[in-house]
């Protein structure tokens, strides 16, 4: 529905710079008249019986509630054994699809022009199984772990994004040539989805294949699906291409629950000073307007942060400017407008 | 010994434009009058009891004997379930360095100017392990494999060649936050290494954060030593922005043997026509010499092919020229005087 009842979503500031980059992003939802309702939780993350750090249970409750959810950036409990909260997040609500696009800014120059990919990756199992054993002494094995349904709903995912974007091509990217058997399976899965989506053209990558290409020429990708660890790797390097990790949203997408967040980290060193560039995380809460169907808003939002990048002169120190994250916010705000 | 007392090595010429790029090193080697002799062995795969291929024994016979060889590119036998021979070829002779330099080559334009890295990769287990199991229908599992012996092996030798090269940074590569086990293991025994080499400095990083930084300013690295697939990974990312693998070389380094190697395909629709790029051979075929203490002819021959490349005319094809691979050859070879 894209009527304008207010919608309740829950919002993780996060640690460091996450609650001055939300509150950029709340002050600029509230002047675009956005239909939404945050419901803030903090995340401090509480000690657990068995000593592991884990996510308090009024967040949990909240999101089974909210269903959707915009998070900044976690810090990861400090000593040996402590597991991001950041993938704690994602397991939690079985979000299944990280959604990472990047696209060439006007106004933030990089080496590449154009850019416009976005990765999906597996977001559930895969090398992040968690399922490691020490063998014998000096001998340890890791396991990656792909599954059917896993990688069936990701695939299938991928090309109802490709779909509803309006996109051409999927790539899946994978090293079956390597294991076999694991992306094997993830290959033929997407083989077989592919098929039910004849609209989509289908192309299948190594992903050595894939980052040699990437760095010469992206304009030969559009929309990437792989396992959990090659979706890492790739979206870091793709959002490398556009200007890093301040710059590019994500979203991770699950059975009918979804959390938006952006993916760089707490930034200690500058939080609380007024420097923090808030532009990945609005990019996510753009993404997260377009999942909730309030496209107008998305788009109008959009638009005034795009411009106030090309045309203002209120950027953040990271992309080059002099701006501040406030002087920036008021500036997005100004070009609502427009 | 640096003596011109002749030194045989096995040259398995390989498939498709595997002959042309062999021939061009054998002749440019002889025009440097380096003391080599070749041995060419042909590897037309034996399918043995088991109905898979492998490599025939009169090739590893004569690199027992040699102990060092230089290779084209060899196809993989076509259906389903072969192995890549050129994985054989490593794992026959437990070469467990895979050393890969990456440098921007003057005459062949890119979007970076001077790239200077060198991917160092664990050549013989990590997720090349091959172990993998269907643990029930649409669950599979793939090992990885990392043990103590095969970490300590590759990360001392990134260090000795840091030393023996005159690098200064070694990078260990890793997602110990997310394999802590196994990842963990190998950093482990990095910094351990690291601790005995005190005049290199050694850095620790993230596999995705690599990714990021690489793209956006390659001069942060140096050397860089990690688990295999990053190594696969990394390399291909690290060829791209130089021009990629028709350009870069790369050794496969043993205990006491070593086989040098050009990465690229066997460029079927090309082979034949003498239009194949011998310079990523050639460049392996230097690495041969150096890694034989034959420092002298290396660097007589690496300067002739930069020359070539930076100020001949008769660069092929694929790096913008009008030259075929007997003609790049030839200027080549005229160069070796300058
Ligand atoms: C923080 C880290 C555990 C995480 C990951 O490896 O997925 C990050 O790199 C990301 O991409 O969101
Ligand atoms: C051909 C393929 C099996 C191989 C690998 O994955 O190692 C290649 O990509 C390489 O880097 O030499």
């Amino acid at each position: 529905s894209s009527s304008s009842e207010i919608r309740r979503v829950t919002l993780i500031p996060g640690d460091g710079i996450g609650p001055e980059i939300s509150e950029a992003v709340q002050k600029i939802f509230e002047a675009a008249g956005a239909p939404i309702a945050w419901d803030p939780v903090d995340v401090t993350p509480v000690k657990g019986p068995d000593g592991t750090f884990r996510i308090p249970s009024r967040c949990i409750e909240l999101m089974h509630v909210n269903k959707v959810g915009l998070k900044g950036p976690l810090e990861t409990p400090i000593g040996k054994g402590h597991r991001s909260l950041n993938l704690a997040v994602r397991k939690e609500f079985n979000l299944y699809a990280n959604v990472r696009p990047c696209r060439s800014l006007v106004g933030h120059k990089t080496l590449y022009d154009n850019v416009d990919v976005v990765t999906i990756r597996e977001n559930t199992e895969g090398e992040y199984s968690g399922i490691e054993h020490e063998i014998v002494d000096g001998v340890v094995q890791s396991i990656k772990l792909i599954t059917e349904n896993a990688s069936r709903r990701v695939a299938r995912y991928a090309f109802e994004y490709a779909r509803a974007n309006n996109r051409k091509l999927v790539t899946v990217v994978h090293k079956a040539n390597i294991m076999r058997m694991s992306d094997g399976l993830f290959l033929n899965i997407a083989r077989e989805e592919a098929a039910q989506f004849p609209d989509i053209k289908f192309k299948e990558a190594y992903l050595d294949t894939v980052c040699l290409n990437m760095v010469q020429d992206p304009s030969q990708y559009d929309v990437l699906v792989m396992p959990n660890l090659y979706g890492d790797i790739l979206s870091d390097l793709c959002a490398g291409l556009v200007g890093g990790l301040g710059v590019t949203p994500s979203g991770n997408i699950g059975e009918g629950a979804a959390v938006f967040e952006s993916v760089h980290g707490t930034a200690p060193d500058i939080a609380g000073k007024d420097m923090a560039n808030p532009t990945a995380l609005l990019g996510s809460a753009i993404m997260m307007l377009r999942y909730m169907n309030l496209e107008p808003y998305a788009d109008r939002i959009e638009r005034a942060v795009f411009d106030a990048i090309a045309n203002g002169d209120q950027k953040t120190k990271d992309l080059g400017g002099n701006g501040t994250c406030s002087s920036f916010t008021a500036d997005v705000i100004a070009r609502l407008n427009n």
